[in-house]
């Protein structure tokens, strides 16, 4: 008998006994080690996301961990080896699937979302999704490699070049993720972020940041790039103004990418997008590719996961980190250990 | 002494005797034959441009011509030469011109808006602006080769491919020509326009068209395309309406083709752009290459421009035909006769 950390209603998080079953065919049974709390956790805890999550469910997708057992026909993979998983499922005939597109596919299963996920000291999962991890990246660093694979493929779709100048509106984790990516794919790249904690956060990693309250972020980018304007920019905010500020930065050509959640329509100044011919790119997840670059980048160094890494808790405190993450903004990533150690072995 | 159709003020045009002046270094004098009437100068005609175009101003930039004189150090060119021109003018030391993108000049002279059209019998400009026609081409014909440019710039912005499915939404001259043009680069298309005249212009030129106001466009696509929706949309409507239906009816990683000018901020489904991880790419204007794809497609008759003339009127009558048009809609393409012929010789 193992514990899980649970949601069962708007606002509250439980910690229960979950039972353990032996993998089934291609199947393997994981000790998940740590498991980060993201944005979309938050949103599913705050109760926006209940048409679409049945409680009570198991969160976390962002994780590592190691194999205890393998399913039947499970070959390539052993009891200990240390592994992250790409926490999707897709049909593969769907037509977002059948035009290779798998990660968007039209009725994906997104782990820790629409099904079970890792917040607990057992996590059976498709041998399929599971990367395996270097000896030397330790297991809780190993947790920011989702995030990271989030940050390479927007790095990716935004088609960042060596030499280009980038704008990141938004200095939550994802933002600096894809400000660390970007720069380590040689570009230019300012963040603007409007929470003077995370400013300081991304700073220390020797980014450049500025304030959208503060500094007048149009010119500072007209002065920064001989008036040229943007590259690229990346819209994580969410915000109806962090919108404005991305298309605003562009240069002629220039590309936004779309990372950030925007439920509801917003008004944007097309009328830019014709004039100065720029483009808008939605990303969205990740595929395979993306994920391994992400594991190469965090195990190097490139990404420095520890100084992302704002706090560690056991998995029976993670009801009340998730309270603490309510304020918001004042950390980067929360950590869930969840190995037994953490709680005292397998209960 | 010849005469010029001018913009006076809002919703006035006069014809006026213009004097003709010598080429100057580099440049031509033309005659030009045939003008095309575009959306654009019945903007400047009801006065929505009077911010930009210094009154009086001569108006026109779609058209045919021959060369009447060349003026010093113009080779390759002879009187009597069949032409039409590309008509802009760029900086080349802007951060566009630089980066290679001369059309989208930070500082573009549009020649027919920013200085003196076509629409008169003598019209001087610069050498470099030139195009041949083909001896076989009609002049007539060869009017509609800039807003076949446009659409050539267009249907590449997209990138459309050999059997893919786009929906052009906006069934005027600019709609039917991209139509057109992404019909013959190998695409199934589909045009969706609310005038009952535009779309029976369009049917007879073989195009399927659909009414937003009687079909459920979005549910057609997805009859149309086995549930996958369309690989490219265009946005040739300028209208709020038009950018939703744009954005419903694309399929996983659709592009957007923004060619409307939408001069208010509109509301974009960005949660769409995000899912699907859709593409908007704006197209403005177009290229030397452009042009010179539209006149081999005029020339060749994959653009079947005589059906695309609904009327053609002398020099003196262009007041009129610009009043008649403000009803819009029931005709596609007004072209000007301003040979000295029409107008009984040179004044
Ligand atoms: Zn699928
Ligand atoms: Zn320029």
């Amino acid at each position: 008998m193992t514990l899980a950390v649970r949601y069962t209603a708007a606002r509250t998080l439980d910690t229960a006994v979950a039972p353990s079953t032996p993998p089934g065919p291609g199947e393997v049974e994981l000790a998940p080690a740590y498991v980060g709390i993201c944005g979309t956790d938050l949103h599913i805890f705050h109760g926006d996301m209940d048409a679409r999550v049945a409680a009570p469910a198991v969160l976390g997708h962002e994780m590592s961990g190691r194999i205890v057992r393998v399913g039947p026909g499970v070959e390539d993979w052993q009891p200990g080896d240390a592994v992250t998983v790409m926490p999707l499922r897709w049909d593969d005939t769907c037509p977002a699937c059948r035009s290779g597109h798998q990660h968007i596919c039209q009725h994906l299963d997104f782990i820790g979302i629409d099904s079970p996920g890792a917040m607990q000291q057992r996590w059976t999962v498709p041998a399929s999704t599971l990367l395996r991890l270097p000896d030397s990246l330790p297991l809780d660093l190993a947790a920011l490699v989702e995030p990271t694979a989030v940050a390479v493929h927007d790095v990716g779709r935004a088609q960042v070049a060596e030499g280009e100048k980038a704008v990141v509106v938004g200095g939550g984790p994802v933002g600096v993720l894809i400000a660390l990516v970007a720069r380590a794919a040689g570009a230019d790249v300012r963040v603007v972020e409007l929470n003077a904690h995370r400013r300081l956060l991304a700073e220390e990693l020797g980014l450049t940041v500025w304030s959208p309250g503060d500094d007048d972020v149009p010119a500072l980018v007209r002065e920064w790039t001989g008036d040229a304007g943007a590259d690229v920019a990346f819209e994580v905010s969410g915000a109806a103004g962090g919108v404005d500020t991305a298309v605003d930065v562009l240069g002629v050509r220039g590309r936004l990418c779309l990372v950030a959640i925007h439920p509801r329509p917003r008004e944007v100044n097309l009328h830019r997008f014709f004039w100065r011919e720029l483009t808008l790119v939605g990303a969205r997840l990740y595929d395979r590719g993306d994920f391994e670059k992400a594991v190469t980048l965090v195990a190097d160094g490139t990404i420095p996961a520890e100084r992302l890494i704002s706090k560690v808790v056991p998995l029976t405190q993670a009801p009340a980190a998730f309270e603490a993450l309510e304020g918001g903004g004042d950390v980067m990533k929360i950590l869930v250990d969840c190995t037994d150690d953490a709680q005292g072995g397998a209960v």
